[in-house]
């Protein structure tokens, strides 16, 4: 299988990939939702031009760098950065970025906004800054719709910032309270003469019941592109619709009911997101790969059935960390090798 | 703290590495341990050398490509690949290695020993394979001495291989056991007219324990270089020997008992090496860094103490992971930032 990749490899299938940016886009459009693609999943130019082409609004990136590959290289011209941006080199670098494309970010604590306006300070070019509100998923965000009134209230008030409306990363399965939150939360703003022209929310394994609230509301979503085994598992999506897998060669069979294959934790990665084993083979459910050390799995089964020199491909538990751990992908068209291409965006700092 | 350095950064003490380094090479020269470390914990062939300069009597390294990145740019001219090399290609990139530097490899069955054997076919210069031995690890490596004896006659009887005796990477805890397999095994060797020139064997857990064998025994150990939170749990170092730390931003305090840092599982990766939490916030331990995501990680504390902006030091779970996360680590030297150094051998496929 693929005898011409060396393995391990990361494969990803791009017609697979753009029978999901489609078919996503689709269902974005029937809802009245923008869709804003978070890149943090692939980090190919490449793949943010084609989610562009089929009507995305922007792409969402985590960093600073990611943007800048996407700008440079994609031709992407609208960003949404949903993480606090600290520490006056970065606000700085924000700067030099707000010069060559639409460009928004996030806050959540007066810190935060200070530290933008410090930089930020021209009336006439002022950054777009939403207030991330934590919905329930507990990382980063105000925690009462009070306070992304005032954290709102906070942006308007500096001359070089522009209040750009709410963002949340939502915890899964909860779309109901997530809706209520924001519009509880959006309407004190506007109660408190700020205009919310945008709510933004995401995520792929809630997905399919993704609907806009009673403002502008706009999608992100990353892991659809390439879809995995915990959204697989979840209903979201068949293995069919996996669009990165994980080739892979038996280098061991030691025993009846174990094999050892060239890709370890350095290339599937450790995380589980709450699934038993690291992985799904194709064609062969009964396999488990019960463990890995850096560069070895192990896969377990009642009868392994597998010889020293087969080929596997194994639809990881997380595409979006796995995407992020080699230097390139091997891309994939029409079923067949097509070439290797470098994953920009991976590996930075900023 | 460390300002000019961006976050997140994996940040390497070389004075620590140093110290790492010359600490456990005294203990291998008074217990008559070759010492051959494992650069997969560092990638750099900077450290390597440091390494060979100490006294160890070569590397020991998984992949193909680490071994080209350390023999290119490190200067080093005898590696161990304690891997299975299956498949045509990879047998002729190796044996292209061979013509440049003492190389040894592994091989657990008759296929590996067999694809070796059709390449490396000249007598006059013949490739050095021990036998990987599974002595409870239940990774790669034959499962009774019987098969040892058998593989190892099988490379015996290839023109262009030669038995260089058994290797295993042992399970932890149990030294004991291991050394009887090994001994069993090498007995039975000899006893069948197969000299066994070296026993390999190794791991950082038990280095402290690690002693030589009846043959001459050479010890592989990767982490020690750096250390990590699970080695200091195990009692095996304290924190003040980890040379590796992952340095982090605060960028969010949404509640007096959370905060957020710009290090998730990008950087810190989701290795749990059995431990709760993803690592060690140093002069903090009182904070449990309780989730990850790709660019966050949520630290909790009964009082989080901290402010947007404030940078702290973590020591991860696995150090082995982390310094392959990035492109480049941030050397220390006299506690201060010395300089980025790119992290040669990461990312890389064979």
């Amino acid at each position: 299988m693929f005898e011409t990749i060396p393995t391990p490899a990361v494969l990803v299938d791009l017609d697979v990939a753009q029978a999901n940016i489609e078919k996503f886009q689709r269902h974005a459009d029937a809802a009245g939702l923008k869709l804003r693609p978070h890149i943090k999943t692939h980090k190919l130019p490449l793949v943010a031009k084609r989610q562009m082409a089929a009507g995305a609004v922007g792409i969402t990136c985590q960093k600073i760098s990611e943007a800048r590959a996407m700008i440079s290289q994609g031709g992407i011209d609208d960003v949404l950065l949903t993480f606090n941006i600290v520490g006056a080199d970065k606000v700085a670098a924000l700067k030099d970025l707000s010069g060559e494309v639409g460009l928004t970010v996030v806050a959540d604590s007066f810190d935060v906004v200070d530290g933008l306006a410090k930089v930020f300070d021209d009336p006439a070019a002022p950054l777009s800054v939403m207030v991330e509100c934590d919905t329930g998923a507990e990382r980063c965000g105000v925690v009462t719709p009070e306070q992304a009134v005032a954290v709102a209230s906070r942006i308007d008030a500096a001359d070089g910032l522009r209040f750009a409306g709410l963002m949340t990363y939502p915890p899964v399965g909860r779309r109901r309270a997530v809706a209520e939150w924001l519009t509880t939360a959006a309407r004190a703003c506007e109660a408190a003469g700020l205009q919310v022209p945008l709510i933004s929310t995401g995520g792929s394994p809630d997905m399919w019941d993704a609907e806009p609230l009673d403002w502008p509301t706009e999608y992100r979503i990353g892991t659809y592109i390439y879809n995995d085994r915990s959204l697989v598992q979840r209903g979201v999506c068949d293995w069919t619709d996996c669009a990165l897998t994980v080739l892979a060669t038996v280098v061991s069979v030691p025993t009846p009911d174990r094999a050892i294959i060239d890709a370890g934790s350095k290339v599937l990665t450790s995380d589980l997101l709450g699934l038993a084993g690291h992985g799904h083979v194709l064609g062969r459910p009964d396999i488990t790969i019960a463990a890995l050390s850096e560069e070895h799995g192990t896969l377990k089964a009642g009868d392994i059935d597998l010889k020293v020199g087969d080929r596997l491909r194994i639809v990881p538990n997380h595409a979006c960390v796995v995407a992020n751990m080699l230097d390139h992908v091997q891309l994939l068209e029409g079923g067949a090798p097509h070439k290797a291409m470098a994953v920009t965006a991976r590996g930075l700092v900023w």
